[in-house]
């Protein structure tokens, strides 16, 4: 055996066994996933988590890395309407460096297990830099149609699934936690938020044929935004009001903060506040924060006083860099 | 949009379009892949290229690392039987390689169309090396189960379904021809058998219900079939003599040079004689290399001499680094 499939034969061989439909697990050319219930359609998604750009080993435990890259992936597929099948995780490590490597696919391995996708098969290469790459399948549900971005119509109202800034929160307590060392930053429900997210897999799948468009929070509310108008041709007003904040987290860290894995999405206002009326856990903590507009209007947020100004397309860009 | 975001969309958008089956391709949550015919099975597989490990920039064209990343990951595909159905490619690349990044991924997209496997999705990260984890899924065909490396039995024919040392041989020819500057190294047909390996899909298909094991040939005969019969809990006997040699490669390179991405499999030598006797182009290059013996004979070489000795599982290691 080579030092990568003796690796991988010990990290993937001693996760929870993945079960159906997974009819063939890590260690052939492919794995195979029964495809019976695939007939609505697969979902497809690729997340990467790179040390220095999405991670920092200072401020983030390695099985954080590893649960936050799985739970990423996994929430494109809550924002599809969609239930996660199965993933495949891709490591890079320096050669000094495969007990990291161990540690993150492992923890991607037992959250991959828990959201419903357990890791099916993977690899690890030599690099300079701790870096992986996790792919997720899902599935429709039968008779179910994918949300897509597309789908918003001004006159919808727009909503959130939950409080926004809470994962930048968590980053900056562990940032002064760690400088002060005082308590331990796990106690903090942000620094939860930040290290372990929660993806709206439940809500992803109620929203199939309510929302009109969706998608997940990964780069903060006001790029995402930007995104779902664009790939709608709409505008989108923001009650700043009505932003549900992760307090004490500021405006600015709900707008601009990434990585809430909370999921943003458009409907006939009617149809939300019904199912909000009738209860449910899954829709628990969506919020009502503004509406769709024409595309002339633009992005804007409206502030109490009746006034609104256009809201900048900044966040997390994985390519210029920004937060760890 | 961010820099991520309209470099994706620069690239992918100019990707030739994957058509049915793809019902939603790059640009959402996730892609969605119609999932009519995948009832009897779904295949995974990831593979990475990473600078420094599996290319080198003075040696590879940045076309070809994309072309090579996205026939090694469908090899498997065709090891399993399988047919590509869809792609996707996450790319690290540093910020002053942007438009490596940008070359990389439009040759994996052109490639991935090529063999049936259309770019879905993908991102771009900021990292230090360029490297690229491609992921292929596959389908299998309705009724047929998928080839395994494990169903290898002792009697069964041993065979490869073409020239062995191909691609070690053609990158030795681009060391020596880089040195010298002298010809167009993508003259030689070795050069090019690195450069852009065919997998073997069409014949992959055909082995369903034919093969008892097979795997594709990516790290070297010896190693390969280490894993091969590991997985069979037997053994194997390879006859030198029959080896198909990429003249002029050296039973050397035949035996641990990587990334032929030809088939190595095992059936009953009448099945496979039969068809191969019919005719039929995917069965051209087929030869007969040894057979399936028992767990306690190990893997061994035959010499014409009529004496064997044990074969050493030596042969690419992703991790311990080796030929880029």
């Amino acid at each position: 055996m080579t030092g990568e499939d003796r690796l991988l034969a010990a990290i993937l061989g001693g996760l929870p066994p993945g079960g159906p439909p997974v009819l063939v697990g890590p260690g052939d050319d492919a794995a195979v996933v029964a495809g019976a219930e695939l007939e609505a359609g697969l979902l497809l998604t690729v997340d990467a988590a790179e040390e220095g750009v999405h991670f920092d080993r200072v401020l983030h435990p390695l099985p954080a890395v590893g649960r936050r890259a799985v739970a990423a992936a996994a929430s494109d597929i809550a924002a599809m309407g969609g239930r996660p099948l199965a993933a495949l995780v891709s490591v890079v490590a320096s050669p000094g460096d495969l007990d990291a490597a161990r540690t993150v696919m492992a923890a991607a391995g037992r959250r991959g297990a828990e959201l419903g996708a357990p890791v099916v098969g993977g690899n690890i290469t030599r690099g300079d830099r701790l870096g992986l790459h996790v792919t997720v399948a899902g599935r429709m549900a039968e008779g179910a149609r994918p949300l897509l971005r597309s789908g918003a119509w001004p006159g919808d109202a727009l909503f959130v699934s939950g409080p926004l800034g809470a994962s930048a929160l968590g980053l900056e307590l562990l940032r002064d936690r760690i400088g002060s060392r005082s308590t331990d930053p796990a106690e903090s429900p942000w620094v939860r938020a930040h290290l372990d997210p929660q993806p709206r897999l439940r809500l992803g799948v109620e929203l199939v044929g309510v929302a009109t468009a969706a998608m997940d929070l990964s780069d903060g509310l006001a790029l995402d935004l930007h995104r779902l108008a664009r790939a709608s041709r709409c505008g989108a007003v923001v009650e700043a009001a009505r932003l549900p904040l992760a307090a004490p987290a500021k405006l600015e860290a709900a707008l601009f903060g990434g990585e809430d894995y909370e999921l943003l999405f458009t409907a006939p206002r009617g149809r939300v506040t019904s199912r909000m009326a009738a209860g449910g856990a899954a829709w628990s903590g969506v919020t009502r924060i503004g509406r769709v507009v024409s595309r002339e209007e633009g992005v804007r947020i409206a502030t109490p006083d009746g006034r609104s100004r256009s809201l900048p397309p900044r966040g997390f860009d994985s390519l210029a860099g920004g937060e760890p």
